[in-house]
C-alpha cells in the first residue's frame, strides 16, 4: 500500500490489558503495509509488543508522521500535548468511556486507517493552550494544553480569589471554585459542566468559564483566541492548583501569575470522511436530547 | 476646527422631548465646527430643527459621513441597520435605560463629539447579520440585525419546533420557546438573559441560544461567523415570528427557513479613547458585582 | 369485581381517532365489572361511544368517584382543574408524548386498572393552584391550576415589568420574558425548562422561575404553599397574558395585580403500584443521563 | 431591666483584635441589665474580658438561655452546631462580609440588643441537617450542618462517582465535582454558587445541588426535609472529602455512604423588628439587581 505516512507511532493507555490484541493487530496491519511502526516504550513492553521499534515519549514527535492513539480522549489528550511541538497529525482509536476525540472504532480499526493512510481523511487544525506560571517575575512552569488550563481551589472547601486580565486589562475580580480556560476542543468537557458554552473546534476562541463563581451576575465570556489571559491568585485559604487538561498540575502561590496565551503550533486530527461535529455531539452528549417519547 | 468627518447626521430617539435640548446643543456645537449637518427628518419636526437639512432615513447612509445618534441602545441598534449597508460609521450619545453601545455623555457631549471630529476615537468593526425569510425556494423578507434574530412563539404559550442547521448539516431538532441567533453585540443583550455567554465584540462569531428548551441537555453554541445558520420551522400551535433586532419582524409559516448569514459589511462603531469593553460590561451590567461586603 | 369506586368517568384527548378503540376496550371492561360507567359527552360523540352515559365536563365531578384519563399530560391537567372542585381522584392512561402524569400502559390497560378497582394503588395528593386577577379592586378572572400559572410577553418581542410580592411584602421589582409560577408538578414541565429546580411532589412548595430575567443575579425561588403570591404588571409594550396550565388565558393590562395561592383542595392521584417518581425523572426527562458510554 | 433571658453567652470570631472594642461595650450593658453574661473562653482571653465567666464551647449550649454572635456567617454556622442540640436561640451582630445571618450592626447593638431582651423579636426556627459516615455498617462520623453537607473532590481535578436514594430509593448515579445537599438557610451559599435555588428558611426542604455535573440534563432536586437521604462513594482516583459547613470535614473511601437527614430540633434565631428576609435577599445579594440604569 502507497501510505501518505511513512513512520507512524502507536500510543496506548497505560494499563489497560485489554489494548494488547488490538494493539498487535494495528502493528501487524501497518507492519504488512509497508509502514516503520514505532510503539510507544511502556506500551511496548506492557504489551510485549516486540516486532517493531520502542520509542520514548520524547522522541515520538521528532520521529512520527503520524500518531495512532488506542484510548480514550484522555490519551489523546496526553498525545497532543506531546506531539503539537512537532507538527505531527493524529488520529484516535476509541477505546475509552466517551470517545469524544477518538473517531475510529476497534472493530472496523484496520479499513479506517487503511482509509486514512491513503489519504481519505478530513484534516482538522485545533488550537491549543500555553499556560505559564510566573512568581516573583520568574517563570516556575510552562505546559501545554488541549483542553483546558483549570486553577482552582485545593482540597479544603473555601473559595479562592482572583483577578482575571486580558490583555492587560482589568477584567474583574472573582471569588469561585475556580476558572476553566477552555479552548473550543475543551469546550465540551469540564467547562460544559460548569455553564460553559459549545464552541465549535473551528473558533478562534478561548472560554473563560468560572467555577461556581460567588457573584450570581458572573458569566463565561469567550474572547479571541490571540487574546493574552492572565489569572493573579490574590487569595486563598489552602494550596490552589493548575491542571493542564486534568493531567499534570502546579501549585500556585498568592501573588502568582497564570498567564495563557494560544500556542504556536495547533494541533492537526484526521478524522475519516464519516466523522461530522454536530453528529458527535448529539450522539456522544446526548446533546439535545429530547424527553422520551412513546 | 478641522473635523475628519465633512457630513454629519443626527439620529434622535422618536418622541422624546428630552431630546429637544441636546439636539440643538449638538446641532449649533456640529454647525460652529464648519461641519455640514444633517437631522433625520422626523428628529428635525419633532424638535423643530430649522438650522440644518433634514433628511430622511433612507438618505442618511448616503449623505453622511458619520451619525451621531442621540439616545439609547435601541436607537443605536436602528441607526446599525440602517447605515451599515452605505460603511458609515457612528457614535453614540447615552440619553437611554442602559446605554451599552452608546459611550458619550449628554453632559460632556460637546467636549467627546470634538475630540472624534478630531479624530481622537477607537473605531471598532462589530459584525451584523443579514436574515432571510424563504417560504417554498421564494425569498419572502430579507432584513439586516445587529443584536440578534430571534425566532419565537406567538402570543399563546406553546412551545415551537425547528430544525436546525449550520453550512447545511443538521444540528439538532428543538421544542423550545425560540431560538437566539445573536452577534457578539447582541450576547450582552437578550442572549444573555437567555443563558448565553458572553462574547468579546472582537470575536468572529455567532451564538445560537435557545429560549427554554425542552430537552435538558440543550446549551448554547457558538460557531465562526462564516457559517450559514438554517432554522427551519417544523411546528407551530399559533403564529410565529421572527424578530430584526427587536424591532422588524416578519410572521412564519411551517416549513418556512429563516436563513441567518453574516452581513457583507461590518459595522464601525467609534468610541472614545475613555472606553474599555471590560469596564462597560462591569459598570452597565454590573457583571460579576460581588455581594454586598461591609 | 368489587369496585372501591362506583361511578366511573372516562375523559379522553379531543379529535384523536387512536382513542376510539382503547375507550370501546375500557367501557367494557369497566361495565363488566358492574361499575356504572360515565363517558364525557364529546368524547363519547366523537368514539361513537352509546353502552353508557353520556355526561358534560361539568357534571363529571359531581357524578364521578374516580376519573381515568385517556390521553397524556395535556388531558390529565384538564381533568385536574374540571375535578378538583369535588375531591375526586384521578388516574391517567398514557396515550400522549411524555406521559408524566399518566402512569398506565395502553396494553395493560385492563390489568392495571382492574388492580386499582380493588385498591392496589398508592394514592398521591398533589396541590394546585388558584388564581384571581384584579383590576382596580375588582376580581375580572378566576383559574386553577395544576402545573403552572405563567404571565408572560405577547407575541411581540418585548420584555415586561412586574413587581413580586409574597405574603403582602415586596420581593422584587423584574424585567423579563415573564413569570412562571409553578407546583411541584408543574416543576418538571415550562419550570424547568425555564431553569427551576425539580420539586418533589410532595413537597408543601410554590417556586416561582423568571422567564429570562434582564437581572443577571436573578434566580429561581421556592416558597411555601401557604404563601400568597402576588404580581402586579406595571410595564408592558404589547399584550400581555396569563396561561392556566397553558390551556386557558386572561389579557391582562398594567396595574393588574394576578393573586396566586394554594387552591383549598388538592387532587388525588392514583398510581400503580409499580411507581416511582425517580425512575419516572431519569426515564421520561432523561434526567442525569449521562454522556453515551461504549 | 427585666430580661427575658437570664443566661447571655457572646461567642466571636476568633482571632479578630477588631472584635474587642464592641465586646467589651456587650458585656459591659448586659452586665448592667442584670443579665448572668457567660463569655466563651478564648474570646475571653483573647479580649482580656474578666469581668465575666469564661465557659467552654462544650458548656454554652448547657448554660446559656441566648447565644449572642460577633462576627459574621461563618461564627454563626459554627454557633448553631454547638448549641443546636440545646434548643438555644441566637441572634448575631453582624461584623463580618456578608452578614447574611446576622442581623444587628455593631453601631447600633446596645439598643437593638436591649429590645431584644424585652422580647422585641422576631423568632424563627430554621432547620439543621445531621450527616452520619458508615463504612461497612459502622458509623464513623456524625456531624451537624446548618448550611449544608458537601462531598466534594479532592485537590486531585477528576470528578467522582456517587449513587444517590432518597428514602431508600434509587435516584440516580452522577459523575461531577461533588454534591451539596443544603437546608434553605444553606440555598443562598456554596448551593446558590453551584446553580440551587433561593429555598425560603420557612421550607421544609432540603435540595440537592450536583457540582459542576458531567450529565447535561442533571439539575438540583428539592425534596421534603423528612427524607433521609444517602449518597454512596462509587469511584473516586483521589481523597473524597465531605464537608459540614464548611467547617469541619471527614474523609471518604469508596463504598462509605453519607447519610443525611433533618437533625431533631430546629436552630431559633431571633431577629429585630426591622428584618425582613427578601430585604436580605436584595441587599447582600444583589439578587435581582437590575443593570445600571441612567
Amino acid at each position: 500500500m502507497n501510505s501518505l505516512f511513512k513512520t507512524i507511532a502507536i500510543v496506548g493507555r497505560p494499563a489497560t490489558p485489554a489494548l494488547g490484541e488490538p494493539m498487535h493487530r494495528l502493528v501487524s496491519m501497518l507492519s504488512s503495509s509497508g509502514v516503520r511502526v514505532l510503539v510507544e516504550e511502556s506500551a511496548a513492553q506492557e504489551h510485549d509488543v516486540t516486532a517493531c521499534q520502542a520509542v520514548s515519549q520524547e522522541n515520538i514527535g521528532k520521529l512520527a508522521d503520524l500518531v495512532i492513539v488506542l484510548g480514550g480522549d484522555g490519551v489523546m489528550l496526553g498525545a497532543a500535548r506531546m506531539v503539537a511541538p512537532y507538527h505531527v497529525p493524529v488520529v484516535g482509536v476509541n477505546m475509552g468511556r466517551l470517545g469524544f476525540l477518538t473517531d475510529l472504532s476497534v472493530s472496523e480499526m484496520e479499513a479506517q486507517v487503511e482509509a486514512i493512510l491513503k489519504g481519505a481523511f478530513n484534516p482538522e487544525d485545533r488550537i491549543m493552550l500555553e499556560a505559564r506560571v510566573m512568581r516573583e517575575g520568574r517563570e516556575i512552569d510552562r505546559q501545554l494544553a488541549f483542553n483546558d488550563v483549570v486553577m482552582s481551589r485545593g482540597s479544603c472547601g473555601s473559595m479562592i480569589e482572583f483577578e482575571q486580565f486580558i490583555n492587560g486589562k482589568f477584567v474583574c475580580r472573582q471569588r469561585a471554585d475556580g476558572i476553566i480556560v477552555s479552548t473550543p476542543t475543551g469546550s465540551t468537557a469540564y467547562a460544559l459542566a460548569s455553564g460553559g458554552p459549545i464552541l465549535h473546534p473551528s473558533l478562534p476562541a478561548i472560554a473563560l468559564v468560572p467555577i461556581c463563581p460567588q457573584s450570581l451576575s458572573n458569566r463565561p465570556i469567550v474572547v479571541t483566541d490571540s487574546c493574552r489571559v492572565e489569572l493573579v491568585l490574590t487569595g486563598a485559604r489552602d494550596v490552589v492548583h493548575v491542571f493542564y487538561d486534568n493531567q499534570s498540575e502546579c501549585r500556585l502561590q498568592e501573588q502568582d501569575r497564570l498567564v495563557i496565551r494560544r500556542f504556536r503550533n495547533t494541533l492537526r486530527i484526521l478524522h475519516p470522511h464519516s466523522y461530522h461535529y454536530y453528529d458527535t455531539l448529539r450522539e456522544k452528549l446526548r446533546w439535545s436530547a429530547q424527553p422520551q417519547l412513546l
